[in-house]
């Protein structure tokens, strides 16, 4: 839908109602109803065959007489004449249509075959299409409702969309009755045509929508998702809430990576990396969403609090810590100033304590005096109403409002209570400064910000090249497809993986391929004791399943020896099994720690990256990081210091570190290698081996999708 | 406070307000026309010495001439007319005093030595003292308000205590506008004599409070705390915010356990161990409180969700996922059944679909269905307000009430939305059902009840006490204290320990201590070789400093040498050390595992144990379980599976595990040792070597108090 403009879709001069209807209770009545309810300014055309006015409005009886190029058309029919219907109006040259009609993909294979039917003609005719089996649309400042649910919510600076029909309902029911505000709402449905992607695309450069909120159950296409994320989320904030984490879709994994790696971690690596946020539940997505649409953003870490009693006080640094917030600390003349007004048991050290008998005036002149400190990034005023207060708090609400308005750094009250508040939240609510009942919602909201402002801040760094030998690499893939019958799920054997690592310049200890023994030997003396002789034949996956791996051998008889022992017994053990000879490799070197590198392809983000610490770091602790590639330098960089062994690799208590330069090296080769050969499902470097100057790839497997 | 019985003090018959006042806004005039408004019928005696009517009331112009044996006294006077007041109260018998004056301790020098008086006097003639520096204290069945708070809640069954008094004041005016009821609400203060350890001790008994909240920021007395959690949590569920998680506290520490096991920590351990639920913030204190205080407690995980939409099935299984809750696997019997009278189109499978055009019959039907599966230990109910239900949401409500009272199992219900279903929530709740307007809470909930009801029907285990030679080690200790002058921070070095070891049947490698380097030779001889060679000497406590350690010794040169080397370095390097000579110790076998066991003994709660694998685990991933001693078997057993690694020791991918039992003895041992000696602050075995077969303990460190 990259070429439709969605202008006539959002803000439509003509609007038909296929299936209007003059029953309340049906959907045709409501849609109607609510779209004049709404107060539309432009020309509705109700379509229906029998009547002759709806809601006082005349009636077109057939589509076929309704004018030309007409903006949107919203069609609530039975399932079975939506699509002649579509047909009439693709004749007519609509522009958008709105599907809310049911019973589509939704309901199986007859519904999916007509659905794809719609979308085949919507296409062809240029035509923005939303749903099918969706509540509608609405966009306050063109007084426009197509839904059929109940009310409409007051006008915002806040964008929603939605896959689940049923939240819309919900949502809306829910801000109407909290006051919340929207440019735009709409329900996907279906998502036959427009998607969550093409929202991010319109909505992110929609003037009238500070935040942009979303609910999803999947994306429909990953990279025109990941481009409009990328793209709008720099403009503007996008939270989001990715439903599904549960379902884990775990097909049969050929290595830690594949088995790992699944769709909730590309869904997590898509939205971070696309500076996304991703949001849990329901309540938070508002919270945060007040926060953003109110608010300047912080510009570093550093929170005040102001406070008349230590209590929550304690309780709001409590919650900053394990937060990316710091309890500000205050310059020296911020405290001498206030100690010229405060009385003797007030604390002047942030969270700053004006105590129970604190006024309105003492409150003030003490924001004044914190706002301006250099060290304050951000201020959140904490009141509990007491005796000397508790009258003063609806003036109080609209100084803080003047006082802190263009202050430029963000503002948050908790005025803890309900009652003898009320009236001071809604002042401050009105003057856009977030008010909150307890503090932890504050500290989440600037939280979020404040992560949000370092990735907006964040210099797109380009992603980097190596020289590699791709034509190698192409060859060597074709002749492992063209050796086999199968299709899918074809392993690239470690020998022929290991021509890959050479063309993609990543280290490999030094290995040669011995047909014979006394080829081995010679190949070990070239390479020098100790050697590991492995066994080598493109049907043998597993080696160590036929005893196919011996390490640390450290003369030409024990090289000899071994190797007609292992070539022997695979015979015997997999008589099928051609087997080309024995790898004798270098010996890794001592004191080195195992690190795993891979990638799985996921289906709707191409490949995401893993990296680990090798052993029991992946496969008990679950210590990964993932990213989806390409990935820059910094972002490599990143993937080692996620994980929460990373320490090991810096070094501990004065032991020495290993080479982090040469993982992320290895990170930056394995995504250009993801990126170039997407016939590749799925590969692992395990384990990689670094000490403090080097890492090597010492075993490596890869599968073909 | 053990010895007072606390009626007086929650349910006076005979009040007197001490400064009482005839002008609005004091605080003598607050209490007392709170006091009035709660409609208190008792007797109520204002006290001042110039009025003769306040509010009607006649009014006493001293003390001396008040009744004696009052039931409670209520302080709001200046602050130094509080001691001398308290002595004329004490004369006249008075049972309790509540001092809301502020001005005593929490203001400094001063203020705590008055206090003291206070606390004296109030011991002495054996009066329930709250406060001093209060908001009062709110009884509603005696229709008892005396604090200077803003409105008085309704009666309900929770009872709710706090440290803080202006956190007090906040949720009083939250919940007035809530409509939350209590049962008891107590503002602490200073805790100068009350503290939550009585709270818990009276209220736990108390047949009017079904769940007890509090908020605090310390404990006055660790084990009276302890005892009573324990007791009355068996009884009722107490829900408690600790706050100050981000004091540190960190005196420099000997060992990982003295710099890890902070106070935060041994709270967590105290909280866990006597079936307190630590909840974080107000807001989840008051959403678990409703749950509590209204449904039976889920048998076992088993959790049914009934919904008409899809997205909010999926975003209540997501909040499922990562909880102690399971999605219940329906009964094939209950599917047959729902297939009966369900549409075609919906979901049979949990979460239960009854999809968007279901009414009320529908959900009824589900519901008791549902509700009957012996597979499903709670309910939840989803509701999105669509057009086949939102006017019957009434009645719904009413009949969901009427068809789930005395299932015995706990149902929560969550409406979507606000406006339209605003009136069915009520109905909900008043019939005691928790409604919410997200899945969230709902999971947080039922996840809380069924943890407590684990909890609760845990069977006390015996603490096991092993046969020890306490004597020996009471000898060592006063051999250590009597050498040294200093009088803390004194350390046990290893090879006196090692005697502590030994005293506690602990296995530890076999160990002599050689004064020479022949001595030395004959003992390895002993042992057998390989051996390790460390250096002994009491004023020498970091053994590597000094080249103290060599390990893999093979010959009766290399031992000869070593030793010879090792003291003569330690000679030269700490020449004012007495250097006793080496310990020569039998190597430890190949392939273990190492552990950390310790204890550090906590300001208020006692020993708190930690255990977690060596190294990396320890210092980087802080991979550490704690409890306080002492503990049971199960408890310790507990302890080695609480933390992420515990797979390495159990085994993994066909490696052998290690001997639990054999970790858990020591742990169990550790427990003891740190229950029978005060006097030691701090102790840590580090490592601990485990195999398939035995547990030993290679290294110790200890510190006196």
């Amino acid at each position: 839908m990259n070429a439709i403009d969605l202008n006539s879709f959002f803000k439509p001069q003509q609007i038909a109602i296929i299936g209007a209807s003059s029953s309340p209770g049906k959907i045709g009545y409501t849609v109607l109803s609510n779209l004049l309810q709404a107060g539309f300014q432009g020309k509705i055309f109700p379509v229906n065959p029998k009547a002759e006015a709806i809601l006082d409005l005349p009636v077109t009886n057939r589509i076929q007489d309704l004018p030309e190029k007409l903006d949107m058309a919203v069609l609530t029919i039975p399932r079975d004449l939506v699509l002649p219907s579509l047909q009439e109006l693709a004749e007519k040259q609509v522009r958008s249509v709105v599907i809310i009609t049911a019973g589509f993909k939704e309901v199986g294979r007859e519904g999916y075959h007509l659905e794809q039917e719609i979308v085949e003609l919507a296409e062809a005719n240029g035509i923005a299409l939303l749903g099918p089996n969706c509540l509608g649309l609405i966009n306050t400042s063109s007084k426009l409702n197509v839904t059929f649910a109940a009310g409409t919510p007051p006008a915002g600076n806040i964008a929603f969309f939605s896959q689940s029909g049923a939240l819309c309902q919900a949502i809306l029911d829910w801000a109407v009755g909290e006051n919340i505000g929207f440019s735009s709402f709409v329900s996907l449905g279906n998502k036959a045509v427009l998607n969550e992607g093409d929202m991010l695309r319109h909505l992110g450069s929609d003037p009238e929508t500070d935040v942009i909120l979303g609910y999803i159950e999947n994306v429909s296409n990953g990279q025109q998702f990941l481009d409009s994320a990328q793209a709008m989320s720099h403009k503007k904030p996008v939270l989001l809430i990715k439903s599904g984490t549960s379902a884990a879709g775990a097909k049969a994994a050929s290595s830690h990576t594949g088995a790992i790696a699944g769709s909730d971690q590309a869904y997590d690596a898509a939205f971070e990396q696309s500076g996304i946020i991703r949001v849990k539940d329901v309540s938070t997505l508002f919270t945060l969403a007040q926060a953003f649409s109110s608010q300047p953003l912080p510009q570093g870490p550093n929170l005040a609090i102001v406070t008349n009693s230590g209590g929550p006080g304690i309780m709001t640094a409590d919650a900053c810590e394990g937060s990316h917030l710091n309890i500000a600390k205050l310059n020296e003349s911020t405290i001498q100033r206030m100690r010229e007004f405060l009385p003797s048991f007030a604390s002047l050290y942030n969270p700053v304590d004006i105590i129970g008998d604190a006024d309105a005036e003492r409150y003030l002149k003490t924001i004044e005096v914190v706002l301006e400190d250099s060290n304050v990034d951000s201020l959140l005023i904490l009141l509990t109403p007491t005796g000397s207060v508790i009258d003063q708090i609806p003036d109080l609400s609209e100084r803080i409002a003047k006082l802190t308005k263009g202050a430029g750094k963000p503002v948050f009250v908790c005025y803890m209570g309900k009652q003898a508040v009320a009236e001071g939240q809604k002042i401050l609510q009105q003057a856009r400064i977030p008010c909150y009942n307890f503090p932890e919602p504050a500290i989440q909201s600037l939280e979020a910000m404040y992560r949000y402002q370092l990735w907006q801040n964040r210099t797109a760094e380009p992603i980097e090249r190596f020289e590699v030998d791709q034509q190698a690499v192409r060859q060597l893939i074709q002749e492992v497809q063209s050796s086999t019958s199968q299709s899918g799920g074809i392993e690239i054997v470690e020998y022929q993986a290991q021509k890959i690592l050479d063309a993609y310049r990543l280290p490999t200890p030094r290995t040669e391929l011995a047909q014979t023994s006394d080829h081995a030997v010679r190949a070990a003396e070239a390479i020098g004791y100790p050697i590991v002789l492995k066994i080598a034949s493109a049907d043998i996956s597993h080696k160590s399943d036929v005893g196919g791996v011996a390490v640390n051998l450290t003369s030409p008889e024990q090289v000899k020896k071994t190797f007609i022992e292992m070539t022997s017994r695979a015979k015997t053990m997999r008589p099928e099994a051609y087997i080309t000879g024995c790898l004798v490799q270098e010996m890794a070197p001592k004191g080195v720690k195992e690190i795993i590198v891979g990638f799985k392809r996921d289906d709707q983000f191409g490949p995401l990256l893993m990296f680990g610490l090798g052993g029991i770091y992946v496969e008990v602790l679950k210590d990964i990081a993932f990213k989806l590639a390409p990935v820059s330098r910094n972002e490599a960089r990143q993937m080692v210091r996620d994980i929460r062994s990373y320490m090991l690799l810096k070094g501990v208590r004065g032991e020495a570190g290993v080479d982090i330069e040469s993982i992320v090296d290895i990170i930056l080769r394995m995504s250009q290698f993801a990126v170039d050969f997407p016939e590749v499902s799925e590969a692992e470097f395990n384990p990689v081996l670094v000490n403090e100057e080097q890492a090597i790839v010492a075993d490596v497997r890869m599968m073909l999708g």
